[in-house]
Parts: C-alpha cells; sequence; structure tokens
C-alpha cells in the first residue's frame, strides 16, 4: 500500500545542491530572507520544477507554488512544503528539507504516473526564520491573511531596506498573483525536529500534535553616556550594567517556575559601543515560549516586573513585538501521519514543536499538520544542524502516504 | 604681567566652526579618526595656519604641526595641542578644545609681536579616542616612539580597513616629515577636566598632577548556537547568559574595594544576534582605571578570578588589549600652572587626571603637564558635553603664561 515510491537519492541531491546557496565555512548555510542568495535558492526550485513539467506561480509576497494539476482542477488542492530562508549561521535542513521533500513527493506522483482528484501545490513560503526581516512566517502569514501584505512589502531591516525592494525582480518571469492567499483542502508540513526527543527514542516520525505558544519582545534601556574614565560610579547611568543584571534577573526567576518554559535573549546591542565610554543605551529581544496561553500571560506579567526592578538608575521600555497564540493540529491529521508511519514500518510518537513554524499560520485556513524527523544532538539553528538522509526519506514516504490520502484517488 | 592677550571670541568662533564638522543632531560631535570629517577638521586647522602666517608640516602617522619660529630655531620647541578626532557620540571640546586654545596662543604671540627664544608648535595629535582604531592615544604613541609605526599603520578597523589607507591623502600637499618623533623642550595640553570636580569647587583651573593607570581587557565568550523555542535549558550553552552573570559579578565584586576605581563594560556585540538564536558567542571589552599601579594589578587578578567563576557552561578567553601605568607629571610643571592661574586670579587646585590624554605618551619623552577647566556636570563622551567660554579663555590664559615662561623670553 501507500502508493508512490520515493527517490531517496535524487531527494539527497537535491538538498546539497540547495545547501551550497549561502554555504558557510563550518558546513551549515547563511542565506537569509529576501537576499541574492534566497533569490537564488527559489530560481533553483522553479527551475527544477519547470523542467519536470510543473506549473510554477507566485504571490506577492514571493511565496513560491509548483503545482500538479488534479483531476477536478477547481477542487480546493492540498498543499505541502516549508521555507527555504535560513538563519544567519543556519542549518542545511531547517525549512530546506521540507520543500525539497515535497517536491520530491510531487516527482514521485509523476514517476509513478498516479494521478489524484485534488490539485497538489508544493510551496515554498517566504521569511519563515525573520531574522533580518520581522516577523518571522511572512509569507504564510500573508498567504493566511493574519498580516497585510501592504505592512510586510514596507517592513524595514536594520539598514532600512524595505521588503518590496529586497523582493525586487528576485522571481522575474514567474506568473504572479494579484492577491495572496487561496483555498486549501489540506497542509502539510516535514521539518526536523529541532529538539533531541525522537534521536533519544530511536525514532523516526514526530507526528506533531500542535505548536507551543510565542511572544516576542523588545527592550529598551536608556541610560546616559559618560566617559569610563573619569565619570565616578555613583554619577553613572550605565545601560548595559542594568541591562545584565536584568537579563540575570529574567533567566534567575523566570525559568525554575516550568521546564517547558523556553526563554531567550537571543539579540543585543549597545550604543555607542565604544570601549571608553559609559553604554548610553541597550536595547534586546525576548523570545518566550510555552504550550499554554495561561503560562504566558504569567511570564508576561513576570518580564514587566523584572525589568521594572531592574532598570534604575536607567530607564527601561518594553515594547511586545508578537504574539502568538498555541496552535493544536487537528485529531483527524496527527493520526493519520502516525497512522502513515505504522503502515511503512516506522517508529513513531505525537511530538509538540517547540519551534514555530508556517503551519500555525496555514492551520488558520485548512486542517493542517506536521511530520518531524530526527535532527543530530536536537541541534539547529545552528551551522552543525544534520539530519541522516534516511530520515528525510523516511519523512517523505510519510508526507506522500498522507498527500495521496488527502488528495483521493481518481474515482474515490 | 603674564604677556600676551587672548581673543577669547576669536578662539570661540573657531572651536565652534570645528564642532560643525561632525555634528549631531543633539548637538555634539562623531569625527571619528581617519573619516573624511577627522580630514577636514585637520585641514581647517591647517588652512587657518597657513593664513596666518605659520609653517604647517605632517608626520607619517597624521600628527600636525603648525610652528611658530623662535630666536634660536635649532633650539628644542615647546609644544601644546591635543586632538581633533572624537567618540562616535562625543562632544564639541574633547580634544578640540585643546587644540584651538594652543593655536589661539600662537595667535596671540604674534597679535602681541612677541618673540620666544625656543619655536612654539601647536599641535594635533591623531586618533586620541581609539574608538575606530585602536590603541588609544595612536598619534602621540608613534611620536614618543611607545608605539611602532609600522604597527600604527597596520592596524585595522572593525571593517579590516587600515589605517595606512584611512589616513590617505587626507593632508595631501601638507609637507610630512619622513619619521615621526623629535625632541621638544616641554609639552603642555589643555583639556576639559570629564569629572565633576572643578565645577562643584566653583574653580577656573587644574594643575593637573599625573594620569591615572588604565588596563583595556577583551574577553569572548563561545557556548553553542541552539534554537530558541525547541532547546531545553540543560541542554543550552548560553554565550551571553553567562556573559549578563560575569558582568554584573564583575561591578558587584570589583566596585565595593575602592571609591577610585573605574570600571567599564563599554562595548559588548553578540553573535550571531538573531531574536530566536541562543547566543553562540558573545565578546565585550573592560576598561580598568585607577591612579595606583597595585590597585590594578589587584583588580587584574580578580577579573581573571570572575571570569573563570562565571563563563561555565560556555568557555571564556580574557587577552590584555592596553596598560598604561599611571604617568606623574613634574612638579615643577604642576606649580608653574598653578602659579599662573593664581597670577590671573583664577581659582585652581592640583588635580589628577581620570581620563588618559596624549599627555601621558608625551610625558615619557619631555617635561609635560595640563591645564584641565570645568565642564558641566562632569559630562564627557557625550553629546551634551559643555564648557562656558569664559573657562576656555581662562584656561587658554594660563597655557599662554606658561608657555611664556617655557620658550623663554629674548636676551633670558
Amino acid at each position: 500500500m501507500t502508493g508512490v515510491a520515493i527517490d531517496a537519492d535524487g531527494l539527497w541531491s537535491r538538498l546539497m545542491q540547495m545547501a551550497a546557496l549561502g554555504a558557510t565555512e563550518k558546513g551549515g548555510v547563511n542565506r537569509q530572507a529576501f537576499t541574492a542568495l534566497d533569490h537564488k535558492a527559489n530560481r533553483l526550485l522553479a527551475d527544477w520544477a519547470l523542467a519536470a513539467g510543473f506549473s510554477v506561480s507566485a504571490d506577492p509576497i514571493g511565496n513560491l507554488f509548483i503545482r500538479r494539476e488534479g483531476l477536478e482542477p477547481e477542487a480546493a488542492p492540498v498543499m505541502f512544503g516549508s521555507h527555504l530562508d535560513s538563519q544567519p549561521t543556519g542549518g542545511r535542513f531547517d525549512g530546506a528539507a521540507g520543500v525539497l521533500s515535497a517536491f520530491e513527493v510531487l516527482l514521485a506522483f509523476n514517476a509513478a504516473g498516479q494521478q489524484t482528484r485534488r490539485p497538489l501545490i508544493c510551496v515554498a513560503w517566504r521569511n519563515e526564520e525573520g531574522s533580518r526581516f520581522q516577523p518571522s512566517c511572512m509569507g504564510s502569514r500573508v498567504f493566511a491573511g493574519e498580516l497585510a501584505l501592504d505592512a510586510a512589502l514596507a517592513t524595514t531591516d536594520r539598514e532600512g531596506v524595505r521588503v518590496a525592494e529586497a523582493l525586487g525582480k528576485g522571481l522575474e518571469g514567474i506568473p504572479c498573483a494579484p492577491n495572496a492567499g487561496f483555498a486549501l483542502a489540506a497542509y502539510l508540513e516535514l521539518h526536523i525536529e529541532q529538539g533531541p526527543e525522537l534521536e533519544q527514542r530511536g525514532l523516526m516520525i514526530g507526528a506533531v500534535s500542535g505548536i507551543q505558544g510565542r511572544r516576542r519582545y523588545e527592550i529598551t534601556l536608556t541610560g546616559s553616556e559618560a566617559h569610563a574614565g573619569t565619570t565616578p560610579h555613583g554619577l553613572r547611568r550605565d545601560a548595559l550594567r542594568s541591562a545584565a543584571q536584568m537579563i540575570t534577573g529574567f533567566y534567575d526567576e523566570i525559568l525554575p517556575i516550568d521546564a517547558r518554559i523556553r526563554f531567550t535573549v537571543g539579540a543585543l546591542e549597545v550604543f555607542p559601543n565604544s570601549t571608553n565610554t559609559v553604554p548610553g543605551s541597550v536595547r534586546f529581544t525576548i523570545d518566550l515560549r510555552h504550550p499554554e496561553q495561561e503560562m504566558l500571560a504569567r511570564i508576561d506579567g513576570l518580564i514587566r516586573d523584572i525589568t521594572k526592578a531592574n532598570a534604575s538608575p536607567c530607564e527601561a521600555s518594553l515594547k511586545l513585538i508578537s504574539a502568538a497564540e498555541p496552535v493544536a493540529f487537528p485529531d483527524k491529521i496527527v493520526d493519520m501521519v502516525g497512522q502513515n508511519a505504522e503502515a511503512l514500518g516506522l517508529g513513531h510518537m505525537p511530538i509538540a514543536s517547540g519551534a514555530g513554524h508556517d503551519a500555525a499560520a496555514i492551520a488558520a485556513l485548512a486542517p493542517t499538520g506536521m511530520v518531524f524527523i530526527p535532527c543530530r544532538d536536537g541541534l539547529s539553528h545552528n551551522e552543525a544542524e544534520w539530519a541522516e538522509p534516511e530520515a528525510l526519506a523516511a519523512g517523505t514516504r510519510v508526507l506522500a502516504a498522507c498527500v495521496t490520502e488527502l488528495a483521493g484517488a481518481p474515482g474515490a
């Protein structure tokens, strides 16, 4: 049973070709959203798809769609994919594994000559990582109508470049829909786990039950610049000293509350950042995640308290940048992933996603699910990120089986 | 007595013209060493000097010399001046006040038609601040032979630009000596106090007794990049979390030891500095100052202990970037500054310099002293830095009187 045959070597080869775009010395990838390298990655995928005879199109935020026609072209399609952009020091698998496994599924249906009732669409969402332009999952959020297209296009990076400029003519020659978003029958996404559980338990497949909630904050501490060699400490308003104390306070007070809390100060900038000047201001980010809305609200209050308590003698301002509610995928899809893994003889477990994914945005639009595969040491957002070819092939087989089920056989 | 008359208005006007080069919105100056603006500042001074009939020359590190001939041209000259470069968010007075008061002294001798036995040289040292290229006091250290010219020229900024490139043709057309450094009879430098003492005591003049010692360190913390949403906290090696704890440890343990300690973490950079990635490494600087060598050595040991104690689970490496011993100016010059202030009816006190100055390097070469004037709220390395025109004029009168004494009257 479970249909089409996967070409594991072809899939791995395309993934490694993709990894060459933005390859770093340490074996990772730096292919941030809407850079020339990101455009090249999307172009490479589009060229492969055109060569295989699929129709390729884009939307105004640069999401790329590869369509395999169904027997009922007007039926809502089954979509599956992920993203091609990476963190500044990212790995080869985060996102790219999901897009290329999805593309391999399309190829496998072609190779098997198997028709489906619904059209199939392999998607590459734009700017999932959000490291250059925020928010993350920009392409999927615009597609889902959660983020206005105009607002997304007007977003700027640290150098003041707008998404609209950076998007440029990256997909020149590919037909672009006038608007983003259309109806879907279902959405599936394969992804590396980005955590250690599957590997530790020796399992190949995670049937993802949902995605934990997330809040992002930006805190700005404002003190006063002063000469480092002369200014008595009693007269200083040192923004970095206050920031250091505050950050230590956050970790010490928040982490003991619940082991499932993920709290990270990932980015911090000092002004004027000069050896012999007392820092006049510091800006840093907080990334907070938890599967339960109530806990997120409780920690939110604590963040505000700790910020107030540690700002003196500086002033602190706290801004909530984004908030994503926890997402639960429908049981029907979660079960389908587990059952297909079982039928293929693959060890599996239900698992909650720690990371955010494009699937979280699309879940509001259509029945959605995810297939996780193990990654070495749970490492991700790291140049050493690694998944085994067998895991990738196994996940792709489960994906193909679920797509077969969701798209419907001829006459079904 | 005390000779030549100062043109306070002319001096102030030139200082404000200089402040226009690199003027910031908040009223400060951003004129970092060897930038186009820094070249413009030196060029402006050279043009004023040439227009006034002085001879102007440079040396290979870009120090600018304006010479007023003495009755004995072969005698070692009396030199006085400061620097024209600023911090990234610096003020109008730090450095520029010393150069322009020195230039005003030359003009005042001209206006008075007063000859001196020794030649007089107004100097603008290059790269005192060290915010773009380190070490600080680069020009004066090369002049004094403390720093090799080749090493200084090969120094790079954060973008990898070498001093030799940045120096470029900034002083084109001005004769340049083949080597740096020559014999001096004495060196004087006027500067704003950069601390609160003179203002708090209502005094116009500080007779600077010496400059406290200083050590600069760079600490690099190396952890491991990881996904902020998934990686359990027990598996993280978060370089910024360790850095925050370490910085708090430094301040908490070091400051209580002695009120004269100046300890500053002024610059800090996070890699990869992405909201949703656990920081893999952090690099930051320490600026430590104290008037006593023994205390500097003691705190040095403490810095090493605290670094070790707080690095885990990351690895820390500590590098001593530079060490400047405390400097004591000769009593003869310190007394001369006080006596001339007294003779001019100006309130004065002996004072130790908290900041480093070009005078510290030149003190190894010739009898050296400094004249401090008060600045508002002790603020410096700050765009709000301010000194009153009367204070500037008063300091310049003391400077002129000391120069008169050191250069010798005709026939003296």
